[in-house]
């Protein structure tokens, strides 16, 4: 069908399940804009800043299965390689697209604005080839392919991509595909009857099965078979922090999180001594294996991208949901079972005029979420706190455990707004991480979004504190009137805010929370040098790993 | 001598002028704050976020010469990476130092936090190569050298460096020289001689000899030599706009901005009809040359970095500012001239209850600025608006006019202000910019910084409005309570807002703000679709550039 390459794109995003192109503009997009703006099925949002609108394409993603970023070339884009990078550890296809020069200057190397002024153009694509699974500069001969290539390859890896379109190409007619864009890898039926036959073998030998949980499942897909295979054969279940609330954690079935040494005895048992452990990933790095202690048994069934590893031998070009349809498809069904198990912690006793203590914050905030929320977990305290609690089923748990940028989970409330309008949003983070991307909160307001903001202000960087300077100022960050900001950036009143010193007044503003119909932001006073118990013990211990024995934190300790 | 790393590493900053370390703690550099802070020599200063840092660093070091930017690795420094890029594009030398992971672990490729967790160390580093004079990652053996190498050629090209300091690197003990770090390049004498002898030629014979200024003469110090060639010559000076203000605009020797052909006749002639132009850079983008129409002579002189280019003949190894303090030898000494001319325009009838127009806001803010002020003009309406207005002599106009990102300017008033507090910052800024990068302003007030900051309301972004979507609202931007924010950020009262809608509020805010004793916030509220008569013609000739013949742009005019 004839069509202009901006057109084609748009229809591409659009089938992938994409509804918002987050972004900011700038000459070398408005062209694309305008297409956007004229198509009507996507709504641009624009957001204060580049790197708030990745990181809120990063959380978009998470709930669409896909985002969309429209940026501008060099100053736009790279404002956002981070939160790219970002994608690409925690395996989430946001694709990325930068309005650049037109291509035909590009072709002549003309030295313009928004590069270094010495006619290359390869620069910024380089940068980008380092964090994402495709990239192209589309150019009319080759856009209908790339465009297709590089989409697919997103879906499919479930990683960022990398679009340069030149601002004199988005209006160029070409002849372009009207079939579908088939995305989903087609499993070889002989290399998955092998791994089937492989994983039946050892799955029906084994007396201590078990499934350990990571990210994986999720972005792939086959959470669902996962319980399912868990329900039906009555396997317990454990999951990695990597892979936190993907099954759920109230579950009869579960056992917990597993981290290696750190992880209670019964789930370290259960996961080491398993004779036929089906794992998701797994992703392991530092912080969620306390330092590479954990040990997987040698009859582990790895799933992984397009490929099973089973007992140490790598079955390519077999997809596990495929493995794992297969497998239940041999299975007897089985009933739900339970998983309404509720945290027994910060039921009772809460309230009154003590002062907020993170010992008691967390199991009181777990018991706040309710199932289908979607829970946005900064790193640092708030990760850290809400970890050990026990959320209910289909909570979707939100945080960047791999990449760990701080200031990521309130753009990413953005995104998950408007990616599940229907569903609560709730954001926990800290005063440190509040304060990078503050302004989008600017953008939740301006589009009338409705989450729960719970802001930890204990005035610094708490998780730096223990790991190095408990008081000095590097870890201190200015006070802010945290409740004073949403009255300046937007003057309609469409949002609450209540500060809360108190058990008494948290449990106030929680009430008025609860189904709020707008914006809600608490500010959490919390003492400085408070932090969960989780949080007291991985400070030293990150010393040690990262600062080795010549470091400050032994003198410190002297 | 016996130091360590890091000790050698904040002893070398020092010794190229640095006073203040910018950026943002991380557990990978808490090591290094540790060893800054117990040196004393050297203060750190926490910014919100590490793009803002860099844009910090950036400000800092156009003033002090150099500067130094502390980030973590990965999610630190790839978030300020077009702090970094605009820093390559504008020849300005940030000291970029990332603490990163234990080297340990990153020569046994352990997966870690804050990396795509794949055991890829090479991602991050392969990024700053393509914006980076040189780069390094420190190891025990090599610092010492690196450290050196690294830092040097940042003050010698003027350019931005990347250092990687990794956690467990910084406390080791090293061999380093304790002689000083030499920067400053050798010019080869026999080269200069003969370069020397080639300028003398084609100048003496010489009727209409001329200079063109760009921004590397500020850049490589030999503004002063130029200023006086040409008034111990007579010698009339223009200057790119990218050059604006280096050499005093309001001297009588000065012929204004060239700019091809949008330059006035006479300023046009002076430089096109040189038969000996002695020229900084240049440094042409379609910006600065209005599209490439930019014509200059065969007998010109250009001085570029370690090298100078005569009528086509390329001299390598010679320093500009070497050559044309060997060529002055030979001159007479001459009295300055006069460099008081002030603006015309703005001077009478400024008042009144009629609203703020661009057309009459420039002059009036020209005639605000003192000599020796700093002058920061963000990208867009304040730049545009500002580059026609004549400043008076010493004024340091800080602009990004090739790398052209918005929001840059806001952090770089914290640089200017840490790296000179003598002199008056002062900060022209539209809204749209302003929200890129407003939690800055918290570190202005945290630190009693006293700039003074023009925030020019006008709902939206007024650049791209002229290019395209003049009123779509892809270009609108949320309208906060700017007049309310620093009362957020900072509790103690160390501020001043006005806002001001008509002249005579301006009038009375520019009274308060003269010779103010802490920050001043004025807010400009101006017409949304209002902009200064240069860039009513800039947008268009934009599009056209930008998106050719199929453009949306011809669509809306028909």
């Amino acid at each position: 069908m004839r069509t202009t390459v901006g057109d084609f794109l748009i229809s591409r995003l659009k089938e992938v399940g994409i509804g918002h192109v987050l972004g900011v503009p700038g000459d070398f997009n408005l062209q694309f804009l305008d297409q956007i703006c004229r198509d009507g099925g996507l709504s641009f949002v624009g957001c204060c800043n580049e790197l708030n609108a990745g990181y809120a394409a990063d959380g978009y993603a998470r709930i669409r299965g896909a985002s969309a970023l429209l940026l501008t070339y060099g100053v736009g884009d790279l404002s956002a390689i981070c939160a790219i990078a970002g994608a690409a550890a925690e395996h989430v296809p946001v694709i990325c697209i930068t309005g650049a020069p037109p291509l035909e200057k590009m072709r002549k190397g003309l030295p313009l604005h928004h590069t270094l002024g010495t006619g290359d153009y390869a620069d910024v694509m380089t940068c980008f080839a380092q964090f994402t699974a495709a990239q192209a500069r589309l150019t009319p001969e080759t856009a209908a392919a790339e465009i297709d290539r590089v989409i697919r390859t997103a879906v499919e890896m479930r990683r960022p991509v990398y679009l340069q379109l030149p601002s004199d190409v988005s209006h160029v007619e070409i002849e372009a595909p009207d079939t579908p864009l088939r995305a989903g890898r087609a499993t070889s039926g002989e290399r998955l009857a092998a791994a089937l036959a492989h994983l039946t073998r050892i799955w029906d030998a084994a007396s201590a099965p078990a499934i350990l949980v990571d990210m994986d499942a999720e972005r792939f897909g086959y959470a669902g078979e996962l319980l399912d295979l868990a329900e039906a054969t009555g396997t317990r279940f454990a999951a990695l922090m990597t892979g936190k609330a993907i099954l759920p954690e109230a579950h009869e079935l579960s056992a917990g999180l597993y981290g290696g040494a750190a992880s209670a005895p019964e789930t370290r048992a259960l996961v080491e001594g398993s004779d036929c452990l089906l794992v998701a990933g797994p992703r392991l790095i530092e912080v969620n294996s306390s330092h590479f202690t954990v040990r997987l048994p040698t009859e582990t069934v790895a799933l992984g991208d397009h490929s099973v590893e089973i007992a140490g031998e790598t079955y390519y070009g077999v997809e596990p949901k495929a493995l794992l349809t297969a497998f239940l498809a041999r299975l007897p069904a089985a009933g739900r079972r339970s998983s309404n198990r509720r945290n027994a912690a910060g039921e009772a006793a809460f309230g009154g005029a003590q002062p907020l203590t993170q010992a008691r914050l967390w199991p009181r905030m777990a018991n706040f979420i309710r199932p289908d929320d979607v829970v946005l977990a900064e790193s640092g305290t708030s990760n850290i706190g809400l970890t050990r609690e026990v959320l209910p089923a289909d909570v979707q748990y939100i945080a960047s455990n791999i990449w760990g940028a701080i200031g990521y989970t309130l753009p990413a409330t953005l995104g998950t707004c408007l990616a599940a309008p229907e569903r609560r949003s709730l954001l926990f983070i800290g005063d440190g991480s509040f304060q990078l991307t503050a302004q989008e909160l600017s953008t939740l307001l301006r589009l009338d979004r409705k989450p729960v903001i719970f802001l930890l202000n204990n005035r610094g960087y708490t998780i730096e504190r223990f790991i190095l300077g408990m008081t000095d100022a590097y870890n201190d960050v200015a006070n802010w009137d945290y409740a004073g900001l949403p009255a300046v950036l937007s003057d309609r009143g469409n949002f609450y805010v209540r500060v809360a010193a108190t058990e008494a007044e948290l449990d106030a503003a929680l009430a008025l929370a609860e189904d709020a119909d707008r914006l809600v932001l608490i500010e959490l006073r919390l003492d400085a040098f408070d932090a969960p118990e989780t949080l007291r013990r991985f400070g030293p211990a990150t010393a040690e790993f990262d600062y080795g024995p010549l470091g400050p934190q032994r003198q410190t300790a002297a």
